[in-house]
């Protein structure tokens, strides 16, 4: 069998490349894109069998770019659907040169990260690196790398141990954020009239640590669908979710984008969830029948296997 | 009586700052504050009566810093609600020194203005001003203040009129954006403990030209409010947004921000609409005694004015 083929959002070692080697595992072909727009547009061409990108982060919310990709305003994703998940939690190391024989965290003299990993390391860096100069750059992992290429060997960046080990640096201090929770939950895109994908099933091909959140697998489904609301009729919102609840889909996530076509008018992304039995089979396309009733370009994004442990009240 | 306080998010010059005289007129004191936060602490701390901040965008969406801030996490803000709404359209201008005699916009060798704005003025930059020279700055009121203070004389800012006037430049050519309805909306936040406030009321204090949009004024207020849901009880997103059309409230738009205190947990936030009447003037109370059987942390962030025209079907 042909390697399967799977895009994400570049450089090498940023976090979604994490995230491909997590879901996929290490067989799999994995293409560095330059922006999400590449990542769909190689999906949607067949170019890649699958395309796994950020959503949103248990911090700081919802990717919006995403969200606007999945609207897709313009038809240029008609085929793209979510067919999974994937959550990787971010870890903060300190990173430094190999050559650097006796090393030392006070000793260093230039840190390197992106601006977000400053704060994010706060407690760390205050206790520390006090002091220390600072330059941002664009990404971890382009940290990572400035400081694997430099000669000086007393520079630190801030980065994952993915990042160490693919641009070769040795791990100074491990689990340096303040927060130790931050989580970010990716999607998994598929073509659906890709005959590769239907064969190679994104639940088959996947690695099976990605249940990382789980010990026991999660038997729900979650299911995204999109809608505008008709301006001109009243209720139209609160009749479109209550669909959902008639047909016994617990709603788990509400998001919104500007319609771009008139202003105020939004599109809704609503995630539902359910355990599926012989009895609600039908539960989707029946929200999609019902859903045509009350709204405008009511879509069906995807289904797929639920990867977070289910709460405990 | 002592003038009517406002702070908005500076510089000077800014949409904020426009927004504010728009709202307030010129007899009101503007305070310029550095960030988002520092606008809510005025009011909290009733330095300010009144602040005016940016909440949503028709073409971008959302701001989520002032969501966040609503959202006021750690208690910081707790006297502080919503009173009003301002819808701001925003306009690009290019702009040059007014001591350029005979201004001519082919003659202009650099540009300066707001990352964004070069996208949102692209077809009359291709057209006129292909190949000069750009400089991104911080703002376009930031652009303007740099092209007044300049002595060569040939280069061009793109900002608003209002930012030309501010800083003494002239307007070489007028709504230079690709999409004419690119509008803003603010909120404008009191503090409701405040007695100034409770006297000088903003639908009394607010300037006439508020109704920008709508030439009759629109009978209908909106109410904001905000809640997590418990995550142990399914089907709790849908009972309370079933509250709302059960009380005949019209939702008007739906936002979620990460609750910062477990990871996939969401802090809601519910626009919604009527047009008050006798009967009614109970609704929002009875809505917020039912949200409380079913939510976590219901809080009734404010009622105001709709300032929107409604919109015709």
């Amino acid at each position: 069998m042909e390697p399967i083929r799977v895009s994400f959002l570049g450089p090498a070692a940023s976090f979604s490349h994490q995230a491909a080697v997590g879901c996929f595992g290490t067989s799999a072909e994995l293409f560095p894109r330059l922006s999400f727009a590449d990542a769909f547009a190689a999906v949607q061409q067949q170019e890649s069998d699958y395309a796994i990108i950020p959503i949103e982060n248990s911090t700081n919310g919802s990717v919006v770019q995403n969200f606007d990709l999945l609207a897709d305003r313009f038809d240029l994703y008609e085929d793209v659907k979510v067919c999974g998940e994937h959550y990787l939690t971010v870890h903060h190391c300190l990173l430094a040169h190999k050559n650097w024989s006796q090393p030392d965290i006070r000793s260093i003299t230039k840190l390197y990260t992106h601006p977000q990993a400053w704060g994010q390391c706060e407690n760390f860096l205050v206790k520390y690196l006090k002091g220390v100069e600072r330059q941002d750059v664009s990404s971890t992992s382009k940290a990572a790398e400035i400081v694997s290429l430099e000669a000086t060997e007393r520079s630190g960046a801030i980065a994952s141990r993915f990042a160490a080990e693919h641009h070769g640096l040795d791990v100074l201090a491990d689990r340096i954020e303040d927060k130790a929770d931050n989580t970010t939950r990716f999607l998994v895109l598929r073509n659906v009239k890709s005959e590769r994908t239907a064969r190679f099933r994104f639940d088959d091909v996947k690695a099976p640590s990605t249940h990382i959140q789980s010990p026991s697998p999660n038997p729900a489904e979650k299911t995204l669908i999109s809608f505008k609301v008709r301006q001109d009729s009243p209720g139209a919102l609160a009749d479109a979710l209550l669909i959902f609840k008639e047909r016994g889909m617990n709603l788990t996530s509400i998001n919104t984008r500007p319609s771009q076509t008139r202003a105020w008018q939004y599109i809704f992304f609503v995630e539902c969830q359910q355990i599926p039995t012989d009895q609600n089979i039908q539960n989707v396309s029946d929200i999609l029948h019902d859903l045509q009733q009350v709204t405008e370009r009511c879509r069906h994004l995807g289904t797929w296997k639920d990867q977070l442990a289910p709460v405990q009240g």
